[in-house]
C-alpha cells in the first residue's frame, strides 16, 4: 500500500471505519481515544476550534491543497458520504481562508460533519450559525484561487499526524486525535475501559484522596531519590 | 503624496469616505471586500478580535506608536471624528497593552467606532461591557509609558497592509479588510454585485449541485492532468 | 534564601500573604496591580485564560515539572491549602496537557482556586463547567507520563517571572500579575489608590475632555518638538 | 503494511535502497530530487544544518523520541549500518539537546553518515571538528534522561513528512528531501534528466536570454489578462 | 499617486535615484541610513542574509508574487537595470524557495546587485559561489509553480515596510533599511555626518570615557529619579 | 534578599566569583556545566551566538532595560570590571539593536568579556573584527533611545533563567548556562568530574562498544516492556 502522497489523483473509493464505532469515539472525545491507542495520533496543539462546544468524529476524506489555492476542496466534496470529515493539508504552510460559508453549504448538503484544516477559514459566524463544526490552524479574510492541481484520497501529513483517507478523526474542544481505521475498533474498546477506570478515580479523588495514594505513588518517589524538606530554608 | 512615513508629526485634516459607502461597506465585511476589490488588502491573520461577533467599518485615523509608549494615542483621540476607526500601528513589534477602559471611554466620547492595534490591549472585559470593538495582536496587562514620539495620521504599515489616513478600514470575526479611500465606492459596487452571485451559487449547492458542477471545473481538472482511480492500490 | 531553583525536592511549609489582602488583591485586578507595583510581574502574553471572565488571586504553590511529565502536579496537590493557586512551570517549553478533570477534581477537593501553567491542559470543557479557572499557553489532548523528577515548592520561572512559593499571583481576562509576598499589602495600598485616581479620570473623559489636557501633555509634546500639520501635502 | 506508529518497540531488519542509487541522489541534492519526484517529501524549512556546506544522503533509521528524552538514540544507533542516516522526531515538539560528541562519536563507528533531528543537538564545534553533518531544529545545551520508551525503525512524521524506515533522505545546505525506498530510483533517474535540462537553460540565461522566452511565458501572461503599463501614474 | 497595490500588472519604467547617491548609502550600510533618514525605513529582523560579509545598496524592482508561485520574477528581470535589487514580497506568508541558481544567473546576466525576498530561496551554496547576495525569511527546497498573476514594480510591503519601485534599498549584515527615492539625498548626506560625529565618540569611549559623560546623561537620569544604591541588600 | 526585580535603581557593588573558578568554567562550557548543576540553568535556545567560535564565563552585569531604550547599558558600563560578562534583559520583549560598535567599544575599555542580550544587537561585522562575542535573541539595524528608566545590578529574568548580578554566566556555540555564584565553585568540581568520565566512555564508543552495554541499558528496556521484532510486517 502507498504511504507517500502524490499530486494529481482523486482515490474515488476509500474504505471507512464501522459507523457504531465512529460514533463509539465521537462519544469518549479525542483525549481518552489518544490515551486509549497508547498516547499517539494527536494533532499539534496550534489546531483550534473555530467556535466551542462540538465533538465529532467520522472518516476523514484527505485533501492535499497548494498554497492559497482551494481547487481539490470541490473534487473533494464529490467524493463525500454522510459521517465523513474533511481533513485538508496544504504542501507548504498556508494561512489563507481555503472554506467559507458557500462551502460549507455544499458539504452539508452532502452529509459532512465537520473540517479539519491545517491553514484558514472564513465566514466563520455563519459556520457557526450553520452548525458546522470546523478546526482550523487559522482564521482569514483572504480567499483563494483554483490554478494548482493537489489530490484528494491520498495520504496525508497534517498537523504533524499522518492521515490515510478512511481514518477515524475526532475532534473537541481540546484538540484532534487520528485513528486508523484498522484500529478504530480496539481503540474504541480501550477507551470504554479506560473510562470505567476514570470514573472510579474520579469519585476517590472528590473524596479527598490524594492521587499519590491512588496510584502508589510514594514508594517510587522515594526509590527516585525525591525528598521533602520543611521550608525553603532547608534548600541552601 | 508622501507615502512613506515620518516621526514627531500629527496631520490634522484628513479626507474621509462617504458616510454611506463607509456604511456600506461594513455590511458587506471584510472577506467580501477583499475580493471585490481585487484579492488585496487583507490584514495578516495574527490581528484578532478582542470579542467576536462585531462587524464595524470606518475612517482610518493613524497612530505609529513606539514600543511600549501610547503618548500618541491621546494626540491621536483629538482628530477623532464620530465614525472614525482607530488604527495602530508601531515602529517595532510589541505586545504590550497600549489601550484600555479609559482610553476606550476618551474614545467612545468622540463618537470613535472601534480600534485595530498591532500590539496588545488590556480591560478586555470593560471594553466588551462597554461595547467597544477592539482588534489585537496580543492582550497584555503590561502598560505603556508616554515618554517617546510618534505619529498620527502619516502613513503607516499595519499586519501587512500601508494605511493611509482616512482609507475605510472594516473588521469583524474573520478579520480585517483596507480598502483606499479613492477606491471604497468601486469596491461597495463590486461586494455588493458579488453578494448577489453567491446568493444564487448557495442555493444551488443547497440544492446538491456540485461546485465542480457549477463552476465548470470538469474540463480544467481534465486538460491539467488530473486524474481519477478507484482504489489506494491503484496509486502503486 | 535560595533564588535558584534545583530538581528532585519538595517544601512542606510554606509562607503565605494574608487571607484579606490576596481578596483585595483579587478585586483590583492584574493590570492594576501590575501599574502599582512599579509596571512589573507581568507574566508573558501568550499565556491565556482557557475560558474567559473570571478573576482569582492565591497564594502560589509553584512546581516545576519535566517535559511531557506531570508526575509532581500529584506531589503538589497534598501540599496546597484552600486559596492557594498552583503556578506550573517546565524545564523545557511543552505544549503537553499536564491537566485535567481528574487532577481538577483533586484541586478543587483541596480548595486550590485555579491553575497558572506555562504548557497545555485538556478537558477544557469540563474545566469550565467544573467553574475551575485555568490560564495556560496551550491546549493540548496529549497527556503525559509520571517518570522524571521535578520540583515542588521552589523558586521558578514561569512565562518570563520569577516566582517564590507563596508570592500572591493575581489572574484575569486580560492576563497573570505576580506579586511577592512581602509586597502583597503595598502592592494593594496602591493599587486602591489607583483605582480611586482611576475613577476621577474617566468621568472627565466620559464628559469629552481630552488626556492631553486631563495630564497636560501638550507643553511636553511641543518641548519635545512635537509638530502638527494642516494636511498630508505638508509633510512633503 | 503498517503505517502508523507504535511506542515501545525496535524493528531489526529494514530494506534499503540500493547504495549506487542512494550515492546518486546525494549527488543531484535535495531540491533537484525534490522537483523529480513531483514536488513532494520536502521537510520544513524550519530544520538547518548545524554547520553549512555538507551533502548527504542515507537509508533513513528512524527513531521516535519522548520530549527530553534520548533513549531510543542509544537503541537506534545498535541497528545502524555503514551508509545509514539517523532521522529522529519527537511525539512533542521539544528543543531539547538530545545528541552530542559521544553519541556522535558512538554513530560514527557505526558508519552513521549523518543526523536529522526535529529537536536539538549540543557540542556542535566538536560535531564539525568530527565531520559529522547534522540538521536540527534546534541548538541546545540542556541534555536528555533516559526514562521513557519510544521506538526504533517504525513510521515516524518529521518536519511534516511522513518516513518510513529505509526510505532515502537527502539533505544539504537547502534542507532535506524523503524519497520513498521504493521510489528512490525513478527519482534519480528523473533527477539527472532533470539537471541536464537545467545546464542547456543556464547557458541561455548566462547569454542574457530571458527566462520569459525560454520558457514561452509571454502568450500565458496575456492569455491571463497580464497587462504593462509605462509608468506608475498610469495606475491610477 | 498610487499607494496601493494591484494585481495582474507590470510597470515597465519607473525613476531611480542618482548612482552615486545609491553607492554612497552602500557604504555608510543599513543602520546608519536608518538612524539618518529618522529612525524609519527598517525591515524586520526576520529577514537575514543567506551568507554574510555583503554589503549593497541599489534601486529596487519590486515583486508582489502569489504564495508558492514565482511567475512574476521572470517578468521582474526584464524590467532590471544594472545596479538594480529585486525586492520580493508575497500575497500570503508563504516559505517556498522562489529563487535559485537558474534565476541568480539571469538576473547577474542583467546586472541585478542582489535580490531581498520575504519568502524562501534555494541553491544558496551556488549563489554565494556566484557572489550574488540574498536576504530571504527562509531557506526551502520546495521550488513554485507559474499559475498565478502578481504584479511587478507597482508598490509592495516587504517585511514591515512599503516600498515603491526606484525606493533604494540598503542591506548588509545587520538588516535592510528603505529610503524612499526622493530622500536619497538628503539620508546620504544626514548619514555621512553622523559617522563623523561617531568617529569622535569611537575615540573617546576607547579612552576610557564614559556614555555617560560624553552624552552628559547623569543630570537627566537624576531628574529622572533614579537611584544608585551600594548593594543588593539596599533594595530591601 | 531581594528577589524580584526593580525599576529606577543602579546596585553599584556586587559580589563576584572566584576568577580562577569562572575562568574553570569557561573551560568546561555551557552544556557540562549545565548538567554538573543537576540539569538546570539553560538560557532558551532562541539565544544565539552572533559569530561562532567563542566560549567565555564571567560575572553578571545584569540589565533591566525598557522596549526600545539603552539608556541603563550606559549606566551599566561604568559598573563593569574586567572580566564581567553584560547581561541584558527586558522588560517586554523587543527585537530592537540595543548595541552596536560604539557600546562594544566602551565595554572593552572597560575590560568586559561578552554581552548576552533577550533583544537585538547592530553592527555585527564590527564585534566580530573587535572579537567581541555577543549572544542575541535578534539581529536588528533599529536603534534605540535613551527616555525611560530600567534598573542595573538588579535580579533579572532573562531567555528564561532568573539571574542575580554576579551570577556566573557560560556561553558558547551550543547556548548559555547561568551558574549561581554561591553554586559556581561546586558546579566547576562536578564538571570536571564529569569531563573526566565522559573521555573514558568516549574511547569505548569509539572502539565500537554501544551505549547500550556501556550504559547497561538493555536490562532497563526489557523491564519497561521494550520488544524487538524482526520486520515492519511483524507490527501488524
Amino acid at each position: 500500500m502507498i504511504t507517500h502522497t502524490k499530486l494529481g489523483v482523486a482515490v474515488k473509493n476509500i474504505q471507512r471505519a464501522d459507523a457504531e464505532i465512529i460514533d463509539g469515539l465521537a462519544k469518549v472525545g479525542a483525549a481518552t481515544a489518544h490515551e486509549a491507542q497508547g498516547r499517539i495520533g494527536n494533532m499539534q496543539a496550534h489546531m483550534r476550534p473555530v467556535y466551542t462546544g462540538k465533538r465529532i468524529a467520522g472518516s476523514a476524506i484527505t485533501v492535499l491543497a497548494q498554497p492559497g489555492d482551494n481547487w481539490m476542496l470541490h473534487v473533494a466534496i464529490e467524493l463525500c458520504q454522510p459521517g465523513d470529515v474533511l481533513v485538508i493539508a496544504t504542501t507548504t504552510p498556508c494561512s489563507d481562508g481555503y472554506f467559507g460559508d458557500l462551502l460549507a453549504t455544499s458539504a452539508i448538503a452532502k452529509g459532512v460533519r465537520g473540517l479539519i484544516i491545517e491553514a484558514g477559514v472564513r465566514d466563520t459566524k455563519d459556520l457557526q450559525e450553520m452548525d458546522f463544526p470546523v478546526w482550523s490552524k487559522d482564521i482569514s479574510i483572504r480567499g483563494t484561487v483554483k490554478n494548482t492541481l493537489g489530490s484528494v484520497n491520498v495520504p496525508i501529513m497534517c498537523a504533524g499526524q499522518h492521515i490515510m483517507p478512511g481514518d477515524v478523526v475526532i475532534a473537541d474542544d481540546d484538540g484532534i486525535c487520528v485513528v486508523p481505521r484498522e484500529k478504530a475498533e480496539a481503540t474504541l474498546e480501550a477507551s470504554i475501559k479506560r473510562e470505567a477506570n476514570e470514573e472510579d478515580k474520579r469519585q476517590q479523588l472528590e473524596a479527598g484522596i490524594l492521587g499519590l495514594d491512588i496510584y502508589k505513588m510514594r514508594p517510587r518517589l522515594e526509590e527516585a531519590g525525591f525528598v521533602y524538606v520543611d521550608t525553603l530554608e532547608d534548600l541552601k
